[in-house]
C-alpha cells in the first residue's frame, strides 16, 4: 500500500534568504480499472481507497445503478500479489452492467447537434431521472458541516495539495470523508464508500472543499444526491444542470454565509 | 460570441438571514476539437481564446510540434455562419501531424506493464526531449509575476470561479494571461497563444493560480517552458516528472515566499 504523502528535499526561499529541507508532498499515482480483465480508464489519483474509487466512478458515470451490478472488485497494490498488478483495479459486472460500458454519458450528450451547454443539459436530462430525495438540512446545520469537513483532511494540512469531499446526513452523525489531487476522485471515493456501507445516498448531503463544476453536479444526480454544496463557486453549467434534475446546489458556504442556486426548498433558514 | 460570466438568480443566507439577488456565475460550456472535420476531443471550457485552447491543447498532448504544422484553424461561435457549428474548432494538420493523432500521451505511457508513477514518468522521459532553456529569474521577480497574475484574474474577481496562468518573461514585459474553469485549459489558452504569437517558449516562465500537478508539468515540459511556479502544491508525480526532464518547479509562491522543488538552478536568491 502506497502512502499518501513523500517527503521531498526542497529549497525555500523567504525574503532574501534561502534554508533546504525536507517537505511532504501528496503522492499521485495512476489507478486502471479494468472491466473484466479489460483496460476501461486511467485515473490520476491519491493512493487509499482504491475500491471506493472504482465503484464510485463506475457508478457515476453511469456503469452501474449499484453494489448489486457489481460481481467482484479486486485490488493488490501489493508486489507479492501473484495476480493483480499494482495500480489496478479489477471488476468484474452482471450482463446488464457491462452493456452500458461504451456507452458514456460524456459521448452520449455530446452527440447532439448543438454542442451546446444548454442542448448538452436537456439531453442529459432525457437519460438521466431527477433527483427525488425531500431531504432537508438548516443552514447552520450545514455551515457546521462544512467547518467539520475543513478540520477532517489529514493530508491537506500536511501537503496543501489535496481536495476533499464528504459525505454526511444533516445530523452529522454519519459523515464520510475522502482526499484526493482530484476533486472528482475524492467525489467517486465518498460515493463508493457509500455504495460498501450499503448508505441511503438519498439521504446525505456532499460536501466539497472547491468548485462546483458541471461533472460534480452530475455525479451526484446520477447517485442520488439531493444536496451538493461547496466552500468555492459553481459554474453555469452546473447549475443548469442542477436546475433541471432537481439537484440543490449551494456554494460560497463558509465563514457563516452561503450561496442557494437551485432548489431553495432543501435548505431551511 | 458567449460571455465569460452569466447572472444566475440566488438566495444568500448570512447569519440568519436570507436575501434574493442576482449573482455572476463562470459560464462552463462544451468546445469540441475536430481535426479536418473528425471530432478529436471534447474540452469543458470557459468562452474565449478558442483557437488558442485548440492550438495549446494539440502541442501539450503531443500531436502538433508547433504552429507550422497546422495549415487551417476555424471557429465560429457565432449563428450565421453557415459552415461550422458553434463551440466546434476545426483543424487542418500536416500529415506529421495527422500521423500522431491516436498515440496519445497517456495511453501510451500506461501501457508499460508496471502502471505506477516512476515507470510511467520513466517512459515518457524516453519519448519527450528534456528542456532544454538556461532562463533564469530572480525569486522577487517571480514573485512580483506571481502578485500580477492574480491582479490580472477579471472573470474571477466576479464570480470566484477560475483559474488563471500566465506566460511572463522574467522582466515582466511579455505577460499572457488566461482563466478557464479548468486549470489544463487556462494552460492549453496560454501556450496557444504565445504560439499564435510566434513567441519563444523556452524564454518564458509559466505561473499558476492553483495546483501543480503531473499534467500540468507533462504540458510545460512538452511546451519547452522551463519553469513553472504555482501558488498551491505540488504532487509528487509532478516533481519526479520535472526531475527527469529538466523542469524547474516552484510551489506555495505567495506573500514573499516560495519553495523550490526541482532543478533550483533557474531561481536566483
Amino acid at each position: 500500500m502506497t502512502e499518501p504523502t513523500s517527503k521531498f528535499p526542497i529549497r525555500r526561499y523567504r525574503r532574501g534568504k534561502v534554508e533546504e529541507l525536507q517537505d511532504l508532498v501528496a503522492v499521485e499515482e495512476p489507478l486502471e480499472i479494468r472491466i473484466a480483465g479489460e483496460p476501461f480508464q486511467v485515473l490520476m489519483r491519491l493512493p487509499g481507497y482504491e475500491k471506493e474509487l472504482a465503484l464510485g466512478f463506475l457508478h457515476t458515470e453511469g456503469i452501474i445503478a449499484g453494489l448489486s451490478e457489481v460481481i467482484t472488485l479486486h485490488f493488490c497494490g501489493t508486489a507479492t500479489d501473484p495476480v493483480l498488478a499494482p495500480n489496478v483495479v479489477d471488476v468484474q459486472l452482471t450482463d446488464a452492467a457491462r452493456a452500458r460500458v461504451g456507452r458514456r454519458h460524456l459521448e452520449v450528450a455530446y452527440s447532439g447537434c448543438g454542442l451546446c451547454a444548454k442542448e448538452a443539459v436537456s439531453e442529459i436530462s432525457q437519460k438521466v431521472p431527477p433527483v427525488k430525495s425531500e431531504l432537508t438540512i438548516g443552514a447552520e446545520a450545514l455551515l457546521a458541516l462544512m467547518a467539520r469537513l475543513e478540520e477532517s483532511q489529514p493530508v491537506y494540512r500536511d501537503t496543501g495539495g489535496t481536495h476533499a469531499v464528504a459525505l454526511a446526513t444533516p445530523d452529522g452523525e454519519t459523515f464520510l470523508q475522502a482526499e484526493d489531487v482530484g476533486r472528482h476522485n475524492a467525489m467517486d471515493k465518498v460515493i463508493g464508500r457509500a455504495l460498501l456501507e450499503k448508505r441511503n445516498l438519498g439521504a446525505l448531503v456532499a460536501l466539497l472543499s472547491g468548485r462546483l463544476s458541471f461533472e460534480m453536479a452530475l455525479k451526484c444526480v446520477r447517485a442520488g444526491i439531493p444536496i451538493l454544496a461547496a466552500v468555492s463557486a459553481p459554474t453555469t453549467m452546473a447549475l443548469e444542470l442542477a436546475r433541471e434534475l432537481h439537484l440543490t446546489t449551494v456554494g460560497f458556504a463558509r465563514e457563516g454565509r452561503l450561496n442557494i442556486y437551485t432548489h431553495p426548498r432543501r435548505i431551511i433558514s
